[in-house]
């Protein structure tokens, strides 16, 4: 995406860790999904974790821009895994093989919010046993809107991804006009980088902007850029 | 709906769950019965499923559009579901039920909020009887406005309505200027599409307005649309 | 009251059930009594249900606008009932026993807010004792501005009143600039239809306004009406 | 207080519990005592209650504006109590023992804030024990931002207070700018009129200003009066 | 300070109890300080009562404005008081001490916010090893946004304060443009007058002000004073 | 850095503390980083604790500004120390001991932060047992937002810290626009200084500002400092 190299002044660092986040229907999972067709037609592999649309769906949705998402699986540029179990010692096992096992340089995580709660709640096979037994019984449960998520639940997990070596995008949902850059506000501060998409509904036509918050080793443009949705995916203009 | 299926670029995307989210009288179910309406008299089957509004009264403001619903109903290719179960499994079970036995192509839940609560609150008969013995003893209750809905629950629900097969629009109930398009926070995420409802009071004449917030595989046109109420229903300008 | 005719299009549907939402001093008892007032005139029965002020004060409050309520009393067509019970069941009991020896065509609720903390905190007899040891010994107390009202709890009420058959005011508080129309955040959604009243204290003199925000099975002029209080009763100005 | 009166069409209601709200610093205890002074200066006995300051600050603020509070509180027509139990029954009979006693029409509490919170924290003698033992031992202690009140303590109190027969000013705290007309949120529906006390800093020279939110039984004048600390007390300006 | 005599109508009165209130870095503590040095320069012995800063780093602080504490503190005139314990009443029997035989008239609580939250979360030895173990296991801890300080305990501390019969001054941190004036949201209701210190960061260069916003017993000027660091301390400018 | 120097009126006070506040992306780590760089080409010796980010990832951003980290570290002008421990006691110890060992003059702590988090809920290794079977069993957690820190954890940090004798930068995080300058609320009034970095969106470019909020003796400049990212670090414009 040439607009988003000039804002970053070159494109990702390579391995690096970065939080791609915005509010409902801002693009981050059409965005992603570009980064790893981008990189699987330039001759680098790429693994989309997916914790809420079937494989089914993206295919679907690759079409529509001409991505042709099962012949980059068959050239082993291109992997969709679902994630189906709630243990995070299994979401992050699985992950990490699938990365090493196809050669991935690329990551994308749709969405971290939604990997976080499963590690979180359901930590293990036993507490979370106990933990069903409590909420059924005592109607003792968490809200989606205040996730009890520590600063080492988070920080872990981002541990845990900069290991596996390849250049991470990890989808993160925040509300409108939020005072933080995700929902648990502290993913932001241990990822590498944070590009926020928006849409700017003021004055005439709406408009979805793109702008990077924070890129650890790279000088960054805090311009906004305006992102475009096209039969060919997105363009991005500065 | 000329004017909806211009903004989305021809239409619902066939099968997929659409949130019709807004706060109190924005114009949701009569949206929604719309909906389901004008697909009967193209011959598409639908179900209306009600947690709130019992059928009589649903038929009742039907007439005021011109709209025979009983008619519709005879020939199958209407259906309004009052349902009076408290148990999500059940809930669930009987929506898909009757989704398969008239063939519907079309599926409204009215509301979703309602629904979820169903659910959460009272999960199974046994844990029902557990909590109300706690709640009613000790005074512990779960206060509407953070209803303590875990993102599992929102995800396992629009997942099982996506099983069924039918385009869904799910009625989302949220305060005026949120920053979250539903009151879970969470659904928004979960569905393929989002319809918000507003009144906009600036200025001189208030104005109802729709516009669409995401729709998965299709272009979204961001502009708002002028909804009004007629005779006949909703009609809507861009 | 003529404004409000016109905005709703020729009144309330016979058998609604209307939120009166205000903050303060904005009128709402005043409204709801001369709503009852003006029926008893045209020979409609209608039945006042005060949790609050003594059917005295009500009295007196009355003749300041003319109105003679032992007089319409005597004729069977306006009747005071002060709840002084607790318990939810003997309310709702006693509320439609009224109705029905009345004939009332017209009720109110004076507020809803109160009654429904009355059938929520003491649920029944034997909860209200047990709560009753637990909140004092330990100083677990239920906050008044967190209402620890489930949705049922709301729906119930609201079905029960509907059920009675006459066409209901209910009395609704509400903070200024709320982001919903009742303090529970659920009623609005559950009544058919919601009459907002405000105080617009910008610019020159403060205005009293009226707006109709719902009302199902209507369609509903959306501008505000001016308030007046004159010495026989509220006047509206559109 | 000739303003008030104007604003009031003629003064307050006799017998009306009314609230005096306001921020810090606005003069709530002062336009209280010099409703007091000047009943006293006209024949009218009158009852301060105080929670928070001692009888012998009030003397001295009452001399700096010519008030001989000793010389009245003689010829009983004022009396300054100041309350050391912290039961509630024993305050409320404290209270109307001395109203009886003095013959008082008029009464003041300051504050209504403190006042509830007696009442509600130590309830009884033995469950002030209790709650003593668990908030040492567990910490549990409940925050003055968030007084743990029920409706019925606040309706419970203004009730009690009702029935002693004086015409009541019920001081209440508020935040600026807040939301509701008391901290409890409840106050404010629950008694006959509301003054709100207010300083506007906008603009060049701060003013107080003193509106009439509420008053049952009187039409009342929505307009800001300009509240000046005059050598005499307070002077109001329409 | 002449420039706050005249906000004040001719300084504090003897005796009373001010709020000294303000966000980080508006002054509070050397606006304090400069009030006891010059008391001790007029010959009137003054007690600086810190609970977070040392007395080196008071007197290193004062020496930038030409202020020879330890000099003072051989003359009797001043006395910095470190306080090391944790029990509220040895804190307050210790100051009270100080007072005495200092023969103090001015006093300073550097801060009251630090100073109840010792009294308040370890009330006595005993309760203080309780509470350690119940948060040390279970993780139940008070956070300081929301210290669970009661009405009782603020009241309890202001008026053990104005007991000691000195002057004081109480300093209090409150977060910028808050609704309050205090953190706890009850000492400007407890105390006799109120000083609040803001920055004004609008238009050019930022300001810092003063403003009275209460003094019982004296008739306020509510205008703003610009404050001024200089060489010699704070100079006001009305 | 002349900017910063200029505002601080030379440079911070030896030996003190200072918070460097700021939302994601706004520079506090290379700010601190180039603090200890510049301090160690002057000779000065200087500790980096990073709790986040690994030393290569710190050596290699470093090297984008003409920094050569190790180089550094081999004079034993520099030194980046990872905490790897969970123990608050351990963490104070091996911080000191560096400080001692490399006589450093300047200490950074990447981030205060994360250091308090690690401290208080993992207080000592008998409790952290406890605690992880109460939070696995219960679902009980304490959520990032609203750190579960006391006032004197804060104050038991600083105080350890400027104990060590360094010139401390503490970085902190904040969220955008907050009312107060750290996370915890607490910090910024326990510090000797605060320093605020700030990214202004408004009008044109976006640019990144710096202020000094806050630095007990010395008079500070209020004003706005304009802070640029250049190939040799940052530079401040006034």
């Amino acid at each position: 995406m040439a607009g988003l190299d000039k804002l970053l002044g070159g494109g990702f660092p390579a391995g690096s860790s970065v939080l791609v986040s915005g509010a409902c229907g801002t693009g981050k999972s059409l965005l992603c999904l570009q980064y790893l067709v981008s990189g699987a037609q330039a001759g680098e592999s790429g693994l989309y974790v997916s914790f809420e649309e079937s494989r089914e769906k993206l295919v679907e949705h690759g079409k529509q821009f001409g991505w042709d998402i099962p012949a980059l699986e068959k050239k082993k540029l291109l992997q969709v895994y679902f994630v189906e179990t709630d243990d995070m010692g299994d979401i992050i096992e699985g992950v990490g093989k699938r990365v090493r096992d196809l050669g991935a340089k690329r990551l994308v995580l749709d969405s971290l919010t939604t990997m976080m709660e499963h590690g979180v709640v359901y930590r293990s096979r036993v507490s979370r046993e106990l933990g069903k037994v409590l909420s059924e019984s005592a109607g003792v449960r968490f809200p989606p809107e205040h996730m009890e998520v520590t600063r080492k639940d988070v920080y872990y997990i981002v541990r845990e991804v900069n290991r596996m070596g390849a250049t991470s995008l990890l989808i993160s949902e925040v509300a409108e006009k939020s005072q933080y850059l995700s929902r648990d506000t502290v993913s932001e501060f241990a990822v590498d980088g944070v590009i926020l998409l928006e849409i700017n509904s003021f004055g005439g036509k709406p408009e979805r902007l793109l702008s990077v918050k924070k890129m650890r080793g790279t000088p960054v443009d805090l311009r906004l850029a305006i992102l475009e949705f096209t039969g060919k995916g997105i363009v991005l203009r500065t």
